[in-house]
């Protein structure tokens, strides 16, 4: 992977934030993931931060065990239509399942995003690992993991292929000859494939980017295969900066294979501060944070990536528990990181819920320890940026005014934008449409 | 149907218009439907004007013959997400097919829609009536008339059910004890029917308005039942006043059979202006529009309803052709009505055509023979007002600036909001929520 010279920021849309207590904050916007207000602001904030992309996260089964952020919130594509008004630069990242939706209905709701905000839209693809989504789609059972990604690789083929249904110059729109379309230009995609047959065309034309970015988070084996095949921006949540380099390799090794150029794509692994003008309130702000944690919360969030499963019928001061086998079939490669570190690192029960409840001590600090410890992940040369979540009310703010400016200093953060579309954001050059680029070189489309 | 005080309306987002060579006037915005500040000037227009809704149409199939505004334009939910921030009390009405999506990604992009603005979401229930729309979406045929209002129906009710799984009370969000939700305020719909099983609950709570207005648009036997046992706002499409008052005499007789009050529903039927300060310039205005408007294009634009059949293989100055009965199949009434009225009044196949393209003569005027048109049509007690289309650029400011006062004047047009929420607008009830209901009452939800 090629190392940009500055670091890319997204920011995540997280309501009160991502952990089960978050909203319990004194401060905390207690109805965050359904308050436009907050959003718009944080919109702005991170604008004014020169931030890269918004991102909103996403899944379509809950219960009354489900997170507070999840149980009520924005979907994404609406929540970013209406933030490209409230912002003029910044990236608009959604999250949408291929293994639920028509690549049609999909194509053209990026694409629509892409074009009302002017280039500023990606689209974050997951396949969705919690069995109990297929209740909600009239389906008898979840489709295997194997299984999501064939499909998932489907759908993006018919969805990009979609989004080339019109070339560039396709609309002359001249009132004199009376041509608004040349229908030469035009295109039916006509795919028929194992999951899906589309006609095509789509109806409605490409943006300034050509296409939206495509964002993944690949980490069995089977993601990380789509991820390095099909990817742009992929998320990696490898935990220490030693496995984020060990995951950056893999795919770099994978992406070579595919033939794709160093360029074409960049890592992003989460990143949560706790920063404030001096170590001491940092360290205050975060031991503050912590004692809202109620064990019981945190099992229950701790239980997310194993499809649901209930922690709290183990003893909690013992060895993290045997686990049936269902409990690591949907998400395995999250679930099996969490459970090999408790059982490398001997952490009983409650001290895995708790940790996997927190920001890592490493970003937790003064403005320039934080900046110390993002610039050395940045130099180890394995990822892009980061993707930003807030640990803490106005920790956004806090990041913007503190550390971003020591960031500018050194030379790693940019002080303005210098494009208008995330594909420029990103340095990712702009995909020509599959059928221009045939006719000017004779190939097939 | 009760006549409300006071006329409602609707404007209707159609880029550089509905004709086929309307995007051919020397003032239109070429690239209407697909210009995100074209559309923010006319939502604010409408707004200034006291508009109770914006309304997106929609299709999901277009050939190289659709229409100029079809072939490339935003999608309803992302355009509409995006005017809610540029807006602040005008209702946001989009079209989205039952045939081709899946109720619970419906529920929720129109809840977030209704939660993002406010409670001014409204879905306008469409079943697709083109054939060709089955390619799109890997289906082998599209299902017949009878098939999709049954199908439509089905998908109502289980969006309507998933609107419901939150009750209004459902999130003490209590920091001190640390309740976010009351787990028996939170409904699963279980589901289960002839197209559709759906487990629920959806991941988003009620808006103000309870839930979004329900907007249709029958005008065949299952269309009629539909719209007459389903819907808040009909659109109709009937043509003369006789024939709309005879309509809504139909859907009064169907409505109360099936047990609804004549205060939960309303009419309007489409309203296209040519108004200008003096009839001679209103007339100037209209001619010339007319001129631009060429045959073949007219065809084309004829042939939409009859599923995009060919009229140019036919002799124009002869009389409306005989057609295959597959040209009728797909939207029987629209189609039948249009060939109907061709004969009884011995039109050619050119006359009939270039009706279709133009305004009703009724329509163009000054502003007081508009407005006494308009008056004239909403003291009929058949409609709650209209659906609003421009035929000419910039038509809607003149109507705002010259008709819309002497209504107001009138006392037949509101001055200013009453309402924040689309309900509001419409005098709709807010619809209790069902489980809400069945606690309050001792029934079955």
């Amino acid at each position: 992977m090629s190392t940009p010279k500055q670091i890319k920021l997204g920011f995540v849309l997280f309501g009160a934030g991502p952990g089960y207590d978050d909203w319990r904050h004194p401060d905390a916007v207690v109805d965050a993931s359904t308050n436009i207000e907050h959003y718009r602001r944080q919109a702005r904030v991170a604008e004014a931060g020169k931030f890269d992309f918004l991102f909103v996260a996403d899944s379509v089964f809950i219960t009354e065990r489900s997170s507070p952020h999840y149980l009520n919130r924005f979907e994404p594509l609406t929540i970013l239509s209406a933030l490209a008004g409230a912002t003029s630069r910044i990236g608009l990242v959604g999250t949408l399942t291929s293994s639920y939706t028509e690549p049609y209905n999909v194509a053209r709701q990026f694409a629509s995003l892409d074009l009302i905000s002017g280039g500023r839209a990606g689209w974050n693809v997951v396949t969705s690992w919690l069995s109990g989504t297929a209740a909600n789609f009239g389906k008898a059972e979840h489709p295997q993991h194997e299984t999501r990604y064939r499909l998932a690789a489907e759908h993006l083929h018919v969805v990009q292929g979609l989004w080339d249904s019109y070339e560039d110059d396709a609309f002359p729109r001249d009132k004199q000859r009376g041509v608004f379309l040349d229908p030469g230009k035009q295109h039916q995609l006509n795919h028929k494939g194992e999951f899906f047959s589309v006609r095509g065309p789509l109806n409605i034309s490409r943006s300034p980017q050509g296409q939206p970015v495509i964002f993944q988070a690949g980490a069995s084996e089977e993601g990380r295969n789509f991820a390095a095949r099909h990817a742009e921006a992929l998320f990696v949540e490898a935990g220490t900066l030693e496995a984020t380099i060990a995951y950056a390799e893999d795919i770099r090794r994978r992406a070579t294979a595919f033939g794709r150029a160093p360029d074409s794509y960049g890592l992003f692994p989460g990143l949560r501060t706790v920063v404030a003008p001096t170590e001491e309130e940092a360290r205050r702000k975060y031991k503050e944070a912590q004692s809202l944690v109620r064990i019981e919360e945190a099992l229950k969030q701790l239980g997310v990536p194993f499809d649901g499963y209930d922690f709290s019928q183990h003893p909690l001061d013992e060895a993290f528990p045997e686990l049936p086998a269902s409990a690591y079939a949907s998400n395995r490669s999250v679930s099996e990181r969490i459970a090999g570190f408790a059982r490398d690192n001997k952490l009983t029960l409650r001290e895995t819920a708790l940790r996997s409840a927190s920001p890592r001590e490493e970003f937790v600090g003064s403005p320039v320890q934080v900046a110390d410890a993002i610039q050395r992940w940045f130099e180890s040369g394995a990822i892009a940026g980061f993707n930003y979540v807030e640990s803490l009310p106005r920790q956004l703010d806090a990041f913007v005014e503190l550390v971003i400016p020591i960031l500018q200093e050194r030379g790693l953060y940019k002080r303005d934008y210098t494009a208008t579309t995330l594909r420029g954001h990103l340095d990712f050059a702009v995909p020509e449409n599959r059928y221009t680029l045939a006719r000017r070189t004779g190939a097939a489309a």
